[in-house]
């Protein structure tokens, strides 16, 4: 009955649904699972942390059965996750040829394109005619991925262009595919950044592109569907590092010790900075207690520059990744966000300048001194959180690390700093 | 020269490229741009703060004849984000034919399914043999989208199931498409959210989905491609949310007059939240003339605070986006981010716990009482980072608003409420 069950829910929600399980139903399902034929999608659509605790159970003889059924970008991407060991195991088990075409995708890096790359594409000759190229898709497209795109090669196997399907289709049998194909067709190399490979595809809107290696040798394809799993990923990661919680995208699946080991780094910025503020405060301690009221204001304007810091970082480690930010436009965004920063910190300040007036008779100017104190908070913040992640995306840097706790613990420094700068000057102490 | 280069360049880099030129030089582009064929999906690839001002320049005639040639989604999105007036003017200048197509699904919210779906897509009745398939894909496929999936049809058009190009080509010319369609297509109807439609096309691995209308009527697809967009939007604007900079994706193309206006509503969630932590010390002023050194911890404990905050609420914003998390596992969810800020609050007030028992020789107990504050600071903010967008979820609110200034503002409030407790308490103040 669950077998029935099972068999008819797509193995992507099996997948899906198997994530919350406890320990002992997931053996229950498993078991099931493990005599159907959806026992490999099933397995490369689970998160890694789910996927390798319940694959190392199993044995390599299964594994290796249920690997060689799978599409071969997706059995690597498995035997890359599992312990060296078990994955050769596996390996010695698998049949020569799967496992030739698997050892040659693990030669690549797992975030390039030739990782993320399907060796089971269609490629035909560029001096075949249409019709033979109609005879050898009936005959040999059932396990080959996108089947929609044709890629023509020369010689050896050289990437020459690109005919689809419906192309074929539309042309009469005699003519050759070079009379037809689509020259110039775009590639990545097997090294080309997976960010990189996922702008090539949502920019120009394809549903595969092909890989090539040093020689222009058609190697493989990267397909649409892979390209959103990268893109989720990429985007789950950025949400991480931009809250100084490390950057591993499965997080949430980790242990309370695991959780604790990936996000105490980040937060020791934040206490570093912090015990620096404390420094600084003590420095001016004889101002404090000249003018008590100046401890309450604190928070306010650490807050209203913690906040706009985040705005404008945020937008522009966004605006970097999307590239929506060309680097010749540097000077003019951060001089927006500059004035921004002004015109927030006048409005804000403002505000708050006449709270303290009224609320407080003594000392007169402490209107002021919070007034300037905020307005300098926020117009400085707005910079720093602009010409940060700039700085270090011209240093090649990841810019969304910069924005966690880096950014707002500087900004917390430098708005006590300012603060007490502008109130001992002003009020004189 | 620049027509040569023009029209060797991909319509969608020439729209990259146009967003960084000057007033002057678009002009100058555009001039060229408009002459050749490339102009419509030019203008489709367009930023909408870019496309709106220029098209706005242009005589109504002339993008009636831009607009009729472009693929019906991306025409009527034009229409859409143009003025009223305009739009209607350059619909009346449009073939019957076009504009009702246009009008059709102007028709339909631009964030569900019907706003994204193009109606130029093949579909076939389940009733003609694969060989008068073929036939109608070869007479017929050239302007319509994504002609690998062929949808079928019964009755008055509505959706059967679905062939491949490919098993067109490997079954007999006689047989009857419903005999080899795949019934039980997946299909989406029209006010179906986008994220929604997002959400199918990556969890099956889809190229396109079709869309049906109350009547399981087809009356249209949705492609990956346009999916790809979807989901770079909906990041963009969840990170902008986090931050509290509002949640519009262009932000960055926006004046600064526009950016005070979207970014200050937010700001002014955490100008409350300082006001109150004003209110707040202020009632411990005399606690704080006792002993002064309080003042100086206020930002390391507001800082530790808001900093795990904002990991576990961006952790959990980003868990609920992709569905990572159930909504059953609730409670474990918040009783392992509790955990973890137990253990990281012990971790950093202990150590700012020795600082400052080494640091001040009075009072003794300030040590005791730092630590003790770091520590309810963090397991408070993380717990309270957690269980917010949990209960906005569960409200069906969008989570990633509650993670801006709201959590942080009321962390800061909670942390300095208790830190000036916990003081009173073990000082005896
Ligand atoms: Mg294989
Ligand atoms: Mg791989
Ligand atoms: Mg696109
Ligand atoms: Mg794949
Ligand atoms: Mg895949
Ligand atoms: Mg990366
Ligand atoms: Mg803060
Ligand atoms: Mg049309
Ligand atoms: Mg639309
Ligand atoms: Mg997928
Ligand atoms: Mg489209
Ligand atoms: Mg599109
Ligand atoms: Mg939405």
């Amino acid at each position: 009955n669950l077998l029935k069950l099972i068999t008819k829910t797509h193995p992507a929600d099996t997948a899906w649904v198997f994530r919350h399980l406890s320990e002992l139903e997931r053996k229950e399902v498993f078991d099931i699972l493990a005599q159907t034929d959806q026992v490999g999608d099933f397995i490369s659509e689970l998160d890694e942390s789910v996927m390798v605790p319940l694959v190392e159970n199993l044995s390599p003889k299964f594994m290796a059965d249920v690997i060689s059924e799978m599409a071969s970008d997706d059995a690597a991407d498995i035997i890359e996750a599992l312990d060296d060991d078990f994955g050769a195991e596996i390996r010695s088990q698998m049949e020569q040829a799967d496992r030739e075409e698997v050892d040659e995708l693990l030669q690549y890096h797992p975030e390039s394109a030739g990782g993320l790359m399907s060796p089971d594409f269609m490629y035909l000759d560029e001096e075949l005619s249409v019709g033979e190229a109609i005879a050898k898709v009936q005959k040999r497209s059932e396990e080959k991925e996108m089947v929609f795109y044709l890629y023509i090669t020369f010689g050896d196997g050289k990437l020459a262009g690109v005919v689809s399907l419906r192309e074929l289709l539309t042309n009469p049998p005699h003519r050759q595919l070079k009379n037809i194909m689509k020259k110039n067709v775009l590639s990545v190399s097997t090294d080309t950044d997976r960010e990189e490979v996922a702008h090539v595809i949502s920019q120009y809107n394809l549903l595969a592109v092909p890989v090539v290696d040093a020689s222009y040798t058609l190697v493989g394809i990267v397909t649409v569907d892979d390209i959103i799993d990268v893109m989720r990923e990429e985007a789950t990661e950025a949400f991480l590092q931009m809250a100084g919680a490390g950057k591993d995208r499965e997080i949430l699946l980790k242990s309370t010790s695991e959780n604790v080991v990936l996000r105490a780094p980040w937060l020791f910025a934040s206490w570093i900075g912090g015990v620096m503020a404390l420094f600084i405060i003590g420095a001016f301690e004889e101002e404090l207690t000249k003018v008590l009221a100046l401890a309450a204001f604190i928070p306010i304007i650490m807050g209203m520059g913690g906040n706009i810091a985040t705005q404008s970082s945020t937008i522009v480690v966004r605006g970097i990744a999307t590239g929506r930010i060309n680097m010749e436009d540097f000077h003019k965004i951060i001089f927006k966000e500059m004035r921004v920063g002004v015109i927030l910190g006048i409005l804000y300040g403002g505000f708050l300048g006449v709270l303290a007036y009224f609320g407080y008779a003594e000392p007169k100017l402490l209107g002021l001194v919070v007034g300037l104190s905020i307005f300098f908070s926020m117009a400085m913040a707005a910079t720093i959180g602009t010409v940060i992640p700039l700085i270090l995306k011209r240093f090649d840097i990841d810019a969304a690390i910069a924005t966690g706790p880096f950014v707002t613990t500087a900004i917390d420094i430098l708005g006590v700093l300012g603060y007490f700068m502008i109130a001992k000057f002003f009020l004189n102490l």
